[in-house]
């Protein structure tokens, strides 16, 4: 079993103005599928490790059984071909389930949010990986984080919010908009751009925060093909870059970027 | 309609040893419900303004209808008393739904992600306020962020993973646990406390990131009085730290550290 929660990803590594080849070690984002006596519960998007405290933790929050009063049965149902844990059944006794029992089509937690499932993941990434009409010059990187930061109003008066924006790989800027969740910000910006029938010029979509498999969905699915973010992509994310088209850019500050995906788009 | 994205908390500052009244500016955290020809289809904790982009962004990544072949009319259907819009109708042509409109289920994505729906929100903060047997000293805070940044292994060697750990109010560690979501962070360490049984000695939650409404109501389950985050407080978090009896610490960095809610507690 495998509860490994880095991985190393090789990556180009740009600083001040040189490049060199890195190895990153990255948080690993797996899915875990949850099941109650069989019937599928809920899914979260996790790092591997402690699944255990993970369900009972999350059974907890939700009401499902009294844990003072009965002790489930956890068992390990499926194991991915990295060996990483996908899939846990818990056997409560029926007449110890509470009313958070009826609630799971409210649980799905991500990573960092929004979509799961095993099916839908697949699904949601069907179709031709992307192609850019143009390569991104990481000469513009900086000014597009520059530009994202000096809108980002509400986290310059909270601390708290997330910020994404798109733009044209020449570093116009389409959209820019901010959320206490990442990915509604990424939501704001995809869905301003189809309000104003500008999707189709977004080359570049910037995160604030970290990169999750669910944020990588979602820039496929608006068929952008350069995603860059301020922080850690988990290691979900690259993959799931690698095999859809997309550059994925991250750790962007000042004078530095490393690209981890699909580096022949990027100069 | 209200589509401020801040609001001002009363705080109470500590810092190098003094405090001060404060007036901070937060994110506001509201819950989005989005229903597609009436009927319910997910819905989402966000900060308030475009709503319309919002949910557009969603209905793209979800494939619930291609967007170049219709234009939905999308309706305001709900606005709470604070005046914030807290249901969207999106009406679509039987016959251009798509795929999307059958994973609903796995469509929740809350703030920064796990459980929702508004009569969820209510009942998970149903049943007494907490009342903490000892109180907080301040004095203690900083040497409970210092050992849970020690045992941040993850983070250290990837710089993408948040973490979670329980402490008695003397500063003894009962549990740290690291993971790419918050929430699973907060689930592994209440879950690991429930196999030990050691839950109930636990009497301060720490997270590393921000503090959404979600991480307030795992608090509240696990009946853990007081909660502390290294970045910022959602003002959803603050309202149900509020109604819960929980002391709620944020800003939490070495020599300083805000108390917003349950002052009474922490001296």
């Amino acid at each position: 079993m495998n509860v490994k929660s880095t991985i190393f990803f090789e990556g180009k590594k740009f600083i001040h103005g040189n490049t060199e080849a890195v190895q990153d070690a990255l948080t690993v984002e797996e899915i875990l599928n949850i099941s109650i006596n069989g019937a599928p519960y809920t899914m979260t998007m996790r790092t591997p490790g402690d699944e255990d405290a993970l369900v009972r933790g999350i059974l907890l929050s939700e009401n499902v059984y009294i844990h003072s009063q009965v002790n489930p049965v956890f068992t390990v149902d499926e194991i991915n071909d990295k060996g990483f844990i996908t899939k846990m059944d818990v056997q409560i006794p029926l007449d110890a389930l509470q009313s958070g029992i009826d609630t799971k089509r409210n649980l799905i937690s991500v990573s960092s949010c929004g979509m799961c499932g095993k099916s839908e993941m697949e699904l949601a990434l069907e179709g031709d990986a992307i192609q850019p009409t143009r390569k991104l010059k990481m000469a513009h990187i900086a000014a597009m984080f520059d530009q994202m930061s000096t809108h980002q109003e509400t986290f310059n008066s909270s601390g708290g919010s997330h910020a994404s924006a798109a733009f044209t790989t020449e570093g116009i800027l389409l959209s820019i908009k901010e959320d206490i969740g990442r990915h509604n910000a990424v939501d704001k910006v995809i869905g301003s751009l189809l309000l104003e029938n500008k999707l189709h010029l977004a080359e570049c979509l910037l995160v604030s925060g970290r990169l999750s498999y669910e944020i990588v969905s979602k820039c496929f699915r608006a068929k952008i093909p350069f995603l860059a973010a301020v922080s850690a992509p988990s290691s979900m994310a690259i993959e799931y870059c690698q095999k859809t088209g997309i550059s994925l850019l991250a750790f962007c500050r000042r004078d530095r970027c490393t690209v981890y995906t699909h580096f022949e788009n990027v100069e």
